[in-house]
C-alpha cells in the first residue's frame, strides 16, 4: 500500500463541514482553505455556503473526483458516510470523529461495523479519534488543530497517539526552530497502523527524522519490523507514555510480574535501534539535530573557557555512560604550545576564561585530528565574544564536516546571537551541557546498532514440540517437560503412596527433598511443604507422614508428592540462579535470566531478552554485571551451556504458544555442573 | 564573625584599578561606578585618574575610612597590600587576583604565606582567586563580570566556587525571571569559607533560598554544621561539581573504592536536607520557585485537557518514586458531577480537550479539598483559552493558598502570555511536566526533612579503645579487635609451626578452614592460599603441608597461617553480607552494609551511612531492598544484632582515627546465628 498518496492530494472533501466556529468541522476547513491550493468540497446537508465556498449535500452530489474524504460527523454516522464515500469511488477517509474504541461499550461496537466494512472495501482510513494530517510541502492541512497555531516546514516527520500532545509539539516547535514533514494523528488506528505509517515515512525523501508518540499497539510484531527496517535509514525517536501504567490483568508468574508492561516495549526499541526518549525537551533536540550529526564514538572530548562548566559536563558523559577521550602525546605537544600556561591540555581542555575566538579555532584545529565527538563549552565571561567565537566553530566544522561539534553556549542575552548564528546553519547548540551529552548517547547508540548486523542464535536444529498443555504445569509433571528439550534438573519422581516411596527412595538417594506438588499451595515454603536435606530413610518416612498431614489440613484432597535430590550432594558453594520466560502480548516470548532464590524476589534485576535470542545480546549477557557474577563463580562451559537453556527455552515459548510464563527458580550452580531444581509453567 | 558587613558598604577601594579596558581592575571599576552609591577609591601608583576619579597611590594615601578593599594586582603583589591594607586599618578584603593555590608549586606557597599572615591580622578576607561579590539590595557589583550583565534584584542567594560558571548562571538567570539577594564568588576559601557565608545567607533576611555550586571543600565538619542549620530555616540547593572525578590516591581496601569522592558528599548533603540538583535547569527552577511553595505530600494531583500529557506526567511522577494520590468516593461524585461524561474522574483527572477556564476552575475547587500537590496540566487546543485559564489558576490559589500548584503550560506561541501571568505573580509555571516531578520530589524531601529530628544512636555508652594500630591488620590479629569490641566471629587462632597444629586442632574441631595470613598476597583464593572445608585431622595436615609449599613458592619468609571454623558446621543455607567502613577526608567515618562474598564485587549497591548512624537511616535499611533480603532470610533478633555491628564498627572508626578501611566481607548469617569470617583493617 501506497500512503503516500494521501500527502499529495488534488482535492479533499470535508464531510461535516460546519458553520459553528466551536465544531471541528468548521476548524479544518479554515485549516484547509488556509494552505490548501487543490480544491475543496465542503458537505453539509443543511447548509448551502460556508467560508465563501460551495457545500454539498453529499459526497454523492460531487461530480468531481475526490482524493480524500476529512470526516468530522457524530460517531454513529461514520459508518454511512463512508459507504457514500465508497460509492463515491473516494481512495481515502480521514475520520476526526470520536466516540469508538477509545470509549468502550457501543463504540467498540462502531468500531468492529467499521473494521467489518473495510474488509470488503478498497477505502483505506486513518483514524478514527484522530486529529487529522497535514504535510508541509506541497502544504495542506487537514487537521482541526488552531489555526493560529505556525507549523513551519522541515525535516522532521512526527505521528503521534494522542492529538492533545501533538497539538502542544506543534506549537512549541516553531519557537525551538523545529519543521515537520508530515504530521499523522493516528488516533485508534483501525486500519491504517504505525507500521504502515513508518514505512510510508522511510521513502519519503522529505523526512529526515521521525518522531514517535506511543502509548500503545495493534499489532507489535509489524510495527518491530517496520522499526528495524526504518532505524536502518534515518533515526526514529520514540517517547512512550504509559511506561508505569499497572497491567489491567493481573500476572500470575514471577518472571511475569518482574517484566512488567514495558520491558518488552524496551526490548523491542532496542532491538528496532530506535532512539527512546524520555522527555518532550529531549525529543525536540533530537527532531532538530539527529539528521546533522552523525556520532561516531563514545569517546567524547570537552574543550571549554569555563572549568566548572567542564566538571559538570564531564559529570553527565560520566554518568552516561559515555568516555572523555584520552589524547596521544603528539596532540599534547600541539595543545601545550597552542595554548596558555595556565590551560589545562588534558581532557576536559580548558582553555581559560580568557579564550578568544581565534583560541576557540586554533585549538579545534587540533583537537579535530582525533575525529571525535567534541562538546565545546563557551561561557560568557568578561572578555568572551560570543558571536564571534560561534563564527570560528561554523568555520572550523565547514573544514571539517565529519566531526561531530555539539556546542553549549551557557548564559542569556549575552549569548542570543551566537546561539541563533548557529542554529541557522543547522549547527547543534544547546543551553545546558546535559542536552549535548543525551545527544551524543542517543545518536551513538543508534548509530553504533546500524553497524551491527541482528543474528537470531540458532544452534540446534530441531523443531520443537508443542506440548498442548491444557493448563499450569507444575513439579516433576513440568521437569519431565523440561528433560525432553534438554533441560537438564535433579532426579526425581512422583510419590503418591508410602508403597512408591518404598520403591523409589533408593533411587534418589540421600540427601533428599521431598515437596507437596499441587497448584493450589502459593507459598510452599510457609506451610513447611518443602523438606530439604533429608539424610537417610527414617528421615524421609517421617517427612512423608509430616507432608500428608499438611495436605489434609491445608485440604487438598489429591495430593502428590516430588522427591528430588537435594543439590547439596554434590557441594557446598552453590549460585542460585533464575531462568523464567514471559510471553508479552505484543512483542511475544521473552527469556529471564538473574539471580535466583530470594534475590529474584528483592534484587529483581534479572535481564531480559527478546525472542529470538541475538548474539549481540548473548555478548551483553557476558560483559554484564550478571555474566560477571556467573563468569567469576563457575567455568566457561556451564555459563555455555546456561546459555543454551535460555535457546532451548526461546524455542520452547515459540513452539509452545499458550505458554504464558515459565519459572525455573532457581537453577543450581555448583561444583561445575547446573541442575534445575523448580519448575513452573503458567499457561 | 559578622560577614554581613561586607555587604553594605559605605566606601570600598579597587587596589590595582586599571586603565587598561581588559583587565580585571577596570571591569570592577566600572561596575562599582554603575552601582554603587557609596565613595569609590581607585588605587594605582602610576595614574592620577580613572574614569572621572581620583586615583590614589596606596590605600594609606586614603585619609576617609575605607570598608573594603578589592585587591586585583598580580598574585605576588597582594601580600604587600593586605599589609597595607591592615595599617590602613580596612576590615575586609576581597582578593580577585588569581596565582594561588589552585596552580601550585609557586601559588601554593604564595598562600600559605597569606594564611600565616591572616593569622595573627584582624582582615578578614574573600578569595582568592574569584570573581568578587554582588549585593543587590543596597546595589553595588564589586566583580569584574561584563558591565552588560544584568543581575535583577530578588529572593535566591548565590555562592559559586567557578567564576565562569557564575558569570553563566547570572547571564542565564535574567532569562529565567530569576533574580539575587546576594551573589558570592567564593575562589580558594583562604579565609572566609563556604560555612561562614552559608551562615551568613542563613540571618540575611533578603535571602529566601541558597544555591551553591561546590566543587570540593577545605572543612567538611563545618559545612555540614552550617549545612543542617541552614536548611532548617530556607531551601539549600547544591549543584556538585566533579562527581566523578576519580579520586588522585588510589584507595586501598574495598569498602573505599566502592564508596569513591562522591558518596560522603551524598550522604552530607542528605543529612543536611539539602536539595541536590543535577543540572542548571532544576537550579534554576528551585531558585525561583522554591521559597513560593510547600511540597506537604508525596501523593500528588494531575488534572489535564489533554489525556497523553497526563499519561507522560504520571510516567515521570512513578519513576521518581511519587505516587499518584487516590480520592474519595465523595470527591469522586462531585468530579462525576461537574466534568463531562468523556472525563476522566479519577487521577490522572482528563477534564477532555475542550475544558474552558470554568472547567479548569471548577475541577480545581473540587481538587483543592485534598490539599495534595496539584500538577495542573495546560495543552493547547482548538478550544483552549491559556491566558484566561491561567487567570483562573490563579484566582483558586489566592484562596487556598497553602495547596501546592504547579502549572505546565505545554506548547509555545500560544501559551506565552498565559507562562508570563503566572511567572510574574510567583506561581510555579514549567514548560514541560518532568520540571514540576522534580520540584515535588525536590522539595517534598526538603520539607520531610525539616520535621523529622536527626537522632544519632548510641545504645552503649561505652568509650571505645584507641588500639594504635601500626600498619594494615588482617586475619587473626584483626580478629581479636573485633572479638574485644563484640563483634561475633568463627573461632580461630595462628599457627606458625606442626606444632602449634597439633594443639590447636581439637579446640577448633571440624570442619575447619586454613589460610595464609599475610598482607603481602592480594588474592588469597587465585594462589590456592584458602583450604575450606578440611573434613579431619589427616586432611588439616595435608592442607598445612600444602600452604606451607605455597608461602616457599610465594616467597613468604614469616609467614603465619590462621586455623578457623568453616561456617559450613552451622548449616548449608548461608547469606553472605558485607560491613565494612570508609574514612572519607571531609566528612569523616562511613559504615557500608550489603551483600557480600561475590556479589560485593559486582552488585556494588552497598548501602552507606555517615557517622554517627541515625534513627532515621537504620529505618531506612530496614525498608530497603538489602533490609528486606536480610528480614526474609532471618531473624528480626538477628538483623538487630547486626545493626548493633554497623554501630560498634562507627564506634571503632571514631576511637581509632588513623583507620582507614575495615572489610568485614564476608559476615555470615547461617541458621539464626552470625559470624564474621574475614578481617581486615587499613591504615
Amino acid at each position: 500500500m501506497d500512503i503516500n498518496k494521501f500527502f499529495e492530494p488534488e482535492s479533499i472533501a470535508i464531510v461535516g463541514a460546519s458553520r459553528d466556529p466551536n465544531k471541528v468541522g468548521s476548524a479544518v476547513l479554515k485549516n484547509l482553505i488556509i494552505t490548501f491550493r487543490g480544491k475543496i468540497f465542503p458537505i453539509n446537508p443543511f447548509v448551502d455556503e460556508l467560508q465563501g465556498l460551495k457545500v454539498y449535500k453529499s459526497v454523492l452530489n460531487v461530480k468531481e473526483k475526490i482524493d480524500i474524504a476529512v470526516i468530522s460527523v457524530p460517531a454513529d454516522l461514520v459508518l454511512n458516510i463512508l459507504r457514500e464515500c465508497e460509492r463515491a469511488k473516494i481512495p481515502l477517509a480521514v475520520i476526526l470523529s470520536a466516540g469508538f474504541n477509545e470509549i468502550g461499550g457501543e463504540g467498540t461496537k462502531r468500531e468492529e461495523a467499521i473494521k467489518k466494512f473495510l474488509v470488503k472495501s478498497k477505502i483505506r482510513i486513518i483514524g478514527p479519534n484522530c486529529l487529522g494530517i497535514i504535510n508541509t510541502d506541497p502544504h495542506f492541512n487537514a487537521t482541526f488543530l488552531d489555526p493560529n497555531s505556525k507549523v513551519v516546514k522541515g525535516y522532521a516527520g512526527f505521528i503521534s497517539q494522542s492529538g492533545a500532545l501533538l497539538s502542544a509539539i506543534v506549537d512549541d516547535a516553531s519557537m525551538n526552530n523545529i519543521g515537520f514533514s508530515k504530521i499523522i494523528s493516528i488516533g485508534n488506528a483501525t486500519d491504517i497502523s504505525e507500521a504502515d505509517v513508518i514505512n510510508a515515512f522511510k521513502t519519503d525523501e522529505k523526512t529526515k527524522v521521525l518522531a514517535l508518540y506511543l502509548e500503545g499497539l495493534n499489532n507489535g510484531d509489524a510495527f518491530l519490523k517496520a522499526g528495524i527496517s526504518f532505524s536502518q535509514e534515518k533515526p526514529l525517536l520514540i517517547l512512550k507514555g504509559g511506561k508505569f501504567q499497572s497491567s489491567s490483568t493481573a500476572v500470575s508468574s514471577h518472571t511475569g510480574s518482574m517484566a512488567g508492561n514495558y520491558k518488552a516495549y524496551e526490548l523491542a526499541f532496542d532491538r528496532m535501534g530506535a532512539i527512546s526518549v524520555d522527555n518532550i525537551d529531549d525529543l525536540f533536540n533530537f527532531m532538530r539535530d539527529a539528521p546533522n550529526i552523525k556520532i561516531n564514538s563514545d569517546e567524547v572530548i570537552i574543550v571549554t573557557n569555563a572549568g566548572g562548566a567542564g566538571v559538570v559536563t564531564t559529570d553527565h558523559l560520566v554518568s552516561s555512560g559515555l568516555r572523555l577521550a584520552s589524547f596521544s602525546d603528539k596532540l599534547l605537544n600541539e595543545l601545550g604550545k597552542t595554548l596558555p600556561k595556565e590551560a589545562n591540555i588534558h581532557n576536559p581542555v580548558d582553555m581559560v576564561g580568557d579564550a578568544t575566538p581565534e583560541r576557540y579555532r586554533d585549538t579545534l584545529e587540533i583537537l579535530v585530528q582525533q575525529n571525535k565527538p567534541i562538546i565545546i563549552l563557551f561561557s560568557p565571561q568578561e572578555m568572551s565574544q560570543p558571536l564571534e567565537t560561534a563564527k570560528q566553530i561554523y568555520e572550523i566544522h565547514e573544514k571539517h564536516p565529519t566531526v561531530p561539534f555539539l556546542s553549549v553556549f551557557l548564559g542569556g542575552a549575552r549569548v542570543d546571537k551566537a546561539r541563533k548564528f548557529l542554529l541557522e546553519r543547522n549547527m547543534p547548540i544547546y543551553e545546558y551541557p546535559n542536552e549535548a551529552v543525551s545527544m551524543i548517547k542517543g545518536l551513538y547508540s543508534y548509530y553504533s546498532h546500524r553497524t551491527q548486523t541482528f543474528k537470531a542464535i540458532s544452534k540446534e536444529k530441531t523443531r520443537y514440540r508443542d506440548f498442548r498443555l491444557k493448563g499450569d504445569t507444575f513439579g516433576i509433571s513440568a521437569k519431565r517437560i523440561f528433560d525432553s528439550i534438554g533441560i537438564k534438573s535433579v532426579e526425581g519422581a512422583i510419590v503418591t503412596s508410602q508403597k512408591e516411596l518404598d520403591k523409589l527412595s533408593d533411587k534418589i538417594g540421600y540427601p533428599c527433598v521431598l515437596k507437596i506438588e499441587s497448584n493450589l499451595l502459593a507459598h510452599k515454603n510457609k506451610v513447611g511443604a518443602v523438606i530439604i536435606g533429608i539424610k537417610d530413610r527414617k528421615a524421609l518416612d517421617d517427612a512423608f507422614a509430616g507432608l500428608l498431614k499438611i495436605t489434609k489440613e491445608q485440604k487438598l484432597n489429591r495430593a502428590s508428592f516430588g522427591l528430588y535430590e537435594d543439590v547439596n550432594k554434590f557441594g557446598e558453594n552453590k549460585l542460585e540462579i533464575l531462568l523464567g520466560a514471559h510471553r508479552d502480548p505484543q512483542f511475544g516470548p521473552m527469556i529471564a535470566l538473574g539471580l535466583g532464590g530470594i534475590f529474584a524476589n528483592e534484587l529483581n534485576d534479572s535481564m531480559f531478552f527478546l525472542s529470538p535470542i541475538s548474539d549481540q545480546s548473548i555478548n551483553e549477557l557476558k560483559t554484564s554485571r550478571l555474566g560477571r557474577i556467573i563468569t567469576q563463580f563457575t567455568s566457561e562451559n556451564i555459563f555455555d551451556e546456561l546459555i543454551s537453556y535460555m535457546l532451548k527455552l526461546d524455542k520452547f515459548m515459540n513452539a509452545n504458544r499458550n505458554v504464558k510464563d515459565v519459572d525455573l527458580n532457581p537453577i543450581i550452580i555448583v561444583n561445575d555442573k547446573l541442575f534445575a531444581t523448580d519448575f513452573k509453567i503458567f499457561i
